[in-house]
């Protein structure tokens, strides 16, 4: 038979990214493109005893249906320690575990936006958020992001213009994909701007944890006093990514209706593993497990950029993160992306080009992201220097 | 600050029964009122050693990000299993893994209907998928259920009165709430109408190996030549349900964009689980185990239906169903259902009231819904004689 798909299906496309992931692997290939922490960041053996203590001592509880807003235990242990580490949490705020922050982010946007609500959205982005966002039917703008954060005066001229803006979706700390993190002074700016105009801030914060130089910044939920602020926590970055467990912390009100819309996507979480991270924050030092994790990207970021200061020639820039997993590197006028991209995929180096980043993807973009997590030091060293011939290649 | 919901969280209500869920286990109360397996059916010992086989062998692959679709070897078992158990599956269909059977009939919807196509659904019919519908924006029409499935000549009025039906939900195997099985003879006959008005079914399979007494009953998908049918079975019935592990299957074009949707609810379904799920198919006997299971459920039916035959004043009526979990109870005229379910709840005894499985909840009904996994025998029959008695206090 001929399918009629629904209107919104049109619009959606598969994630460039995760298309990417799927035909990587060939042996020798180099690559750059992904989102995945470095194995090394798994705590194995610690999940092992961890997972055998529960099977052995609560497995009927693990292994049957749970409730929608998640493992209490563990909810109260995310509570304080959002609370500890990040001065996040009123007593009008609740925190409930969600499938990974990607359903955080999907489920927020479906309790704000009707069909045609405008979601402003940092250019460049997370493209799974800007996929969700696009899915449930709301119109993207980007708002260009600058060295100390996000363009308050193009946000307002955004906001001054657009009466359906909803939402203004942000990763402020070691943005995906540029690396960047934003002022405390931006932040402020921004929360001024988003109380004037009235619209609700996605603070999506996955790599918050994993800052290896300079100051902590304060999270934007921390000085929420108006309840503005839908904060979405991970454990991906910092436990293990194919558990698929994330947080969501807002106002309770907004919260109660998050639940409602998460029962009808997947009833709830899976409990086992949230049985496991409630665990692993009591029993082990899940702070020191992070500091650990912040030195093995300390590193690794040292490695990329000095091959990249090594290598590059002087006209292609780059980003300098101060923690995270990614930076964002730009190419000098004159070469085109797509053939950069093409060409550095001829041998055998894998990069995501910029355009899968961008709010409006027709716009012209000569940047692309860099992955420092999941390559050997070595496969760093010789993939950006393959990437330098690349450039050098196209004058 | 004052939140402007988006219009369709507007229409949305929690699941009356994960409400009951959550304020059940006062002690000495007896609840009829879960969807839950039993515990007994978890194969906990054999999880228990998959799991320590899998942390200690790939402990990476289970804990590291995996494609949309799922873990391709439980994918080729599922195929593999659905082709030899049920004949289901064509070379153009695929099989992929969803976040429990709830999640791929929630993506069904999405890919198919836009704001305010009609969902065809059994009169009354399983809430999360209602809910799920609503969710969607999409209008339900409720099509009365029978002795032996669904009214065709109801379905046909609405088929040919309606333009807009997209889709028919239909759980056909020991239907929740109402324990029915539709005929051979009734899916040929619904299935030719779908094909007449060109409109696709969801066959919602979760029970399908739960059969403890009479002859299998082919499925839709075994038969579907026009790939018109999107099977979606469930692994929580059978394994655990805690895990969230569900699989859908359907014609290929169809599964490419419930893929693309899939991916922005929740990236993947946790890894780990998957794992666990494929390794028991392989490595134990997941028939031999669904047999056990069967043989429980055959039990408990009979010591409720021995309960209710014994207690029930002989105007109460019941479904006695040939599978699955659940059987479906109507009062006799004169009695408000909203006392009865009261009263009972005084007495202790929780029941979900027939009103939250209907497609239009301002419709009048006196039926209820009884669970009997989760009950111990002893809870059935005092719960059972509880109920009777306060059918009679209510006369």
């Amino acid at each position: 038979m001929n399918y009629n798909f629904s209107e919104k299906l049109r619009v959606m496309k598969p994630s460039a990214i995760r298309e990417i992931f799927k035909s990587l692997g060939t042996p020798g290939s180099i690559s750059f493109a992904a989102g995945n922490p470095s194995p090394e960041s798994f705590p194995i053996s610690d999940i092992k005893r961890l997972t055998d203590d529960i099977l052995t001592n609560q497995p009927v509880t693990a292994l049957q249906y749970g409730v929608t807003e998640g493992y209490t235990e563990l909810r109260e242990l995310v509570s304080r320690r959002l609370k500890t580490v990040y001065g996040i949490g009123s007593c009008d705020d609740d925190t409930i575990i969600v499938t990974g922050g990607q359903q955080g982010i999907e489920l927020t946007c479906k309790v704000f936006c009707s069909e045609g609500d405008i979601v402003v959205c940092e250019n460049p982005s997370f493209i799974g958020a800007l996929n969700a966002f696009r899915s449930l039917g709301a119109r993207l703008m980007g708002v260009p992001l600058c060295e100390n954060g996000i363009d308050t005066a193009a946000l307002e001229k955004i906001l001054s213009e657009n009466e359906r803006v909803k939402l203004l979706y942000t990763i402020p700390s070691f943005q995906n994909p540029s690396g960047i993190t934003s002022t405390l002074e931006n932040r402020r700016a921004v929360y001024e701007l988003a109380r004037r105009y009235d619209i609700i801030i996605i603070e999506d914060n996955p790599y918050g944890d994993l800052r290896f130089t300079g100051e902590d910044v304060p999270t934007y939920k921390s000085f929420d006093s108006d309840g503005r602020v839908v904060y979405c926590g991970s454990f991906s970055k910092i436990l293990s990514a194919g558990i698929r467990i994330g947080t969501l912390t807002a106002n309770k009100e907004i919260v109660s209706k998050i639940v409602v819309a998460k029962q009808v996507e997947d009833v709830h979480t899976n409990v086992f593993f949230q049985m496991v991270t409630a665990k692993f924050i009591k029993e082990c030092d899940l702070e020191k497990h992070i500091l650990k994790i912040r030195e093995l990207y300390r590193h690794k970021a040292t490695v990329m950029l000095e091959a990249l200061d090594r290598y590059m020639p002087k006209d292609v820039s780059y980003t300098r993160p101060e923690g995270g997993i990614f930076l964002w590197c730009t190419l000098p006028e004159g070469i085109r992306l797509s053939d950069f991209v093409s060409l550095a995929a001829e041998k055998n180096v894998f990069v995501v080009p910029g355009t899968a980043f961008l709010p409006d993807e027709s716009e012209p973009t000569r940047s692309f992201r860099l992955n420092y997590s999941m390559p050997s030091d070595s496969e760093i060293d010789k993939g950006i220097r393959l990437l330098a011939e690349t450039v050098s290649e196209l004058r």
